[in-house]
């Protein structure tokens, strides 16, 4: 992957992407942002094992995309019992059961943390990459108010990020089965045809409808389930179209939901225009029960689905008796935040988070340098000291290109009457000064 | 692993340990910590995939410990062209070969992240661990002052994160080369021998004998090493006595070199009594050519080196005709945080960075407790609602074992004369008043 074609992205593995250091500064800062919205919510740190167990791994019938671990040289022959993580569903499921007696429920946790897929290598698949998940998980229930947090949780990620224009997709997945049921479906055409509506926004209405008939679905069940599809309105409208339906029992109980989560996400400060009710939305037939979510960038289709979720009946039956029900989301970063550095929605414009460049004019004075960073840095400021041996246009120029904002310079005259040059890069300004006045300023900006 | 047996560590995959949600809060405060102490030195953050290519990994001759990626199911066949990084040093100058022109140096750049090592599986041997690594590179030349930084900012971590009695142990390869010269040994014994002085703590002076007997070094030879080996002084003491050898050149500029950096320390704030010259000590003989470190907790020694590095000559020698001479070391915080924090050392009291627990006692008035939790976070500090439906005692139950520090109740009385409760957990008192007074209250604690 080389710079010009793909953007920021760096690194000659295919599909795994790296970044240079501006990126990564602006990509770690991002992160950080997404960790404090995650704590301020009260969810705890998980950070499991990078490996599992292959028959954790496969629990879930997943198996094509998923890397073994063997030994790297010599003969093979034993067989392959350890993994690399694919999501971090699957670990959150085995660390509950595991240590269930441990947590504390109603368990909220936050995962920041790269997965592995062993894709074959094509254009813009990933072979790893980050996800940052948050999930609620209730014993034997869970209330419907944190279906309406993590949609005030995503707002809040993605507003303060500055991600302008995106949209949250909200439906429930009791509504889109109820609505089949109501179409004339048969139960046991369900979970094909739901698969297949799934695909709609990769298909065309040709390819839908010969994708149904084929299931067995008779035409006029069809012509209905497209018509449906084709479906657009306000949220409001779409509401009314759904309360039309209401005595399917399955379809009420879910519209129920729906509106309660949207009512709670007020309080939550999700703002309605954000939100859009899609009766259409199915995402992953066998997992969700209740509310789904999907969140695109309107402005970057192409990058697909920033953040999605919603809320199962049971997170751990596979490794556990236990009844655990939860709602949760995972938002992709990966390509997200690069995405944003490069459209400018994200600055990356400094390789250190440290403010101050200490150079070193007269390098008899080592030691004072030195101890003037540390005293800067006493103060909470970040500073480096130059400590090369080359001409302090070399150090300004360092200074410039890596993004400190403020260049100390002292020779010794300063030395000995006590006072500092400091160049704001950024202005282009010099000041004379004590150490207290260059704090002063540091401290204000 | 079992809690019992291992301390705070948990997990059931033997070599891979986790953590319990209070410990990784600790832990992850420790991180945090570590990473602010490296940026506030102007270091830079880098993030490589954890898989590199097999011949990047095979580059350096290590190989028996690398895992390799396959198909966790289905027949092998092609052959192993990726693997997991075992350490951050061949993943940093595959990287700066790799990216050379897009870096500026000297390039300081931290990388927190874990290693993965395909170890049989023993008592105490992890197989993912995490390094916290910090490496300063040249073009060309490097400063020596670069060297004592680095002291700088080991006992700056150490001493902050409150880890008590610490020894920095500090050396320069070119003293124990030119000493070995100067015992009489020969140069093409030469790195065997300091392979075998490297394995002094692990065996007795007899086998020591035996060992360096074995290398063909002249019995008189032996016995000069041997009382090199037992020699023991202070710091002033053990400068004192290589200064007696001071006609051999290569120990001369290790010694003009070594002072030099604990002179430099200094500055950097190192106090001389956690700073140990030790003329004996070897670490890895092939790579390091200047100054080495290893820094040793001496009320834990069984965990082993807590931290270790030096000087190298070249960073990317197989990658990339640049010569890039550096410097860095490497914390090992895998063992260390998890026993600090059994210790006590580290508190772990809390599984969550929010302070407050708004309770819910109406639920008609849901949407009052949401948007109290988010006017306390619009205020930066972190609050949760306890959104299930549970009796009172059960809410502020789960906000003493979750860690809060507060917890806020409001009837509907509360909720009409705009006044709350609430209760100070650690204190047992509870207080009412406005909003104002509990934000006041909390930024204050």
């Amino acid at each position: 992957m080389s710079k010009s074609s793909k953007g920021i992205l760096v690194g000659s593995i295919s599909g795994f992407p790296e970044l240079l250091p501006k990126e990564q500064v602006a990509f770690n800062t991002c992160l950080d942002f997404i960790k404090k919205q995650f704590e301020s919510f009260g969810f705890t740190p998980m950070d499991t094992p990078a490996v599992e167990k292959a028959s954790t791994l496969l629990s879930k019938g997943n198996d094509s995309e998923i890397y073994g671990l063997c030994r790297l040289t010599g003969e093979e022959g034993s067989k392959k019992e350890l993994g690399l993580r694919f999501d971090l569903t699957i670990p959150l499921a085995r660390y509950v059961a595991e240590h269930y007696g441990q947590l504390i429920f109603p368990f909220k946790r936050y995962h920041i943390a790269p997965v592995w897929r062993g894709e074959r290598a094509q254009a813009g698949r990933y072979r790893q990459f980050y996800q940052c998940d948050i999930d609620i998980i209730g014993e034997t229930m869970l209330s419907l108010a944190y279906d309406a947090e993590l949609l005030g949780i995503i707002h809040k990620i993605f507003s303060s990020i500055g991600l302008p224009n995106y949209r949250i997709k909200i439906n429930n997945r009791k509504i889109l089965m109820g609505l089949m049921q109501e179409f004339g479906v048969h139960e046991s055409q369900l979970e094909a045809a739901i698969r297949q509506i799934d695909k709609k926004e990769k298909i065309d209405a040709l390819m839908m409808e010969k994708g149904l008939e084929e299931l067995g679905i008779e035409k006029k069940v069809v012509v209905q389930i497209l018509s449906f599809l084709e479906k657009k309105g306000t949220n409001q409208q779409m509401l009314d179209y759904l309360e039309g339906f209401a005595k399917n029992d399955l379809l009420e109980a879910g519209l129920k939901e729906l509106k309660e989560v949207i009512h709670l996400a007020r309080a939550f400060h999700v703002v309605d225009s954000i939100l859009e009710v899609d009766p259409t939305l199915a995402r992953g037939l066998n997992y969700y029960t209740g509310t789904i979510y999907e969140t695109k960038w309107m402005d970057c289709l192409e990058i697909g689905t920033i953040c999605a979720g919603g809320r199962y009946q049971n997170l751990a039956e596979t490794f556990t008796r236990k009844v655990l029900p939860g709602v949760g989301i995972s938002i992709g970063v990966s390509r997200l935040i690069p995405k944003m550095i490069e459209r400018g929605l994200i600055k990356s414009e400094s390789e250190t988070n440290a403010k101050v460049l200490v150079t070193v004019q007269d390098r008899q004075f080592l030691p004072y340098y030195i101890a003037l960073a540390e005293e800067i840095r006493s103060h909470g400021i970040g500073a480096e000291v130059y400590l090369q041996d080359k001409p302090l246009p070399n150090q300004i120029k360092y200074a410039d290109r890596k993004g400190f904002g403020v260049v100390v310079i002292a020779n010794e005259e300063e030395i000995q009457t006590k006072t500092l040059n400091y160049k704001i890069l950024k202005e282009q300004r010099q000041e004379k000064g004590s150490l207290k006045s260059l704090i002063d300023y540091l401290k204000g900006n």
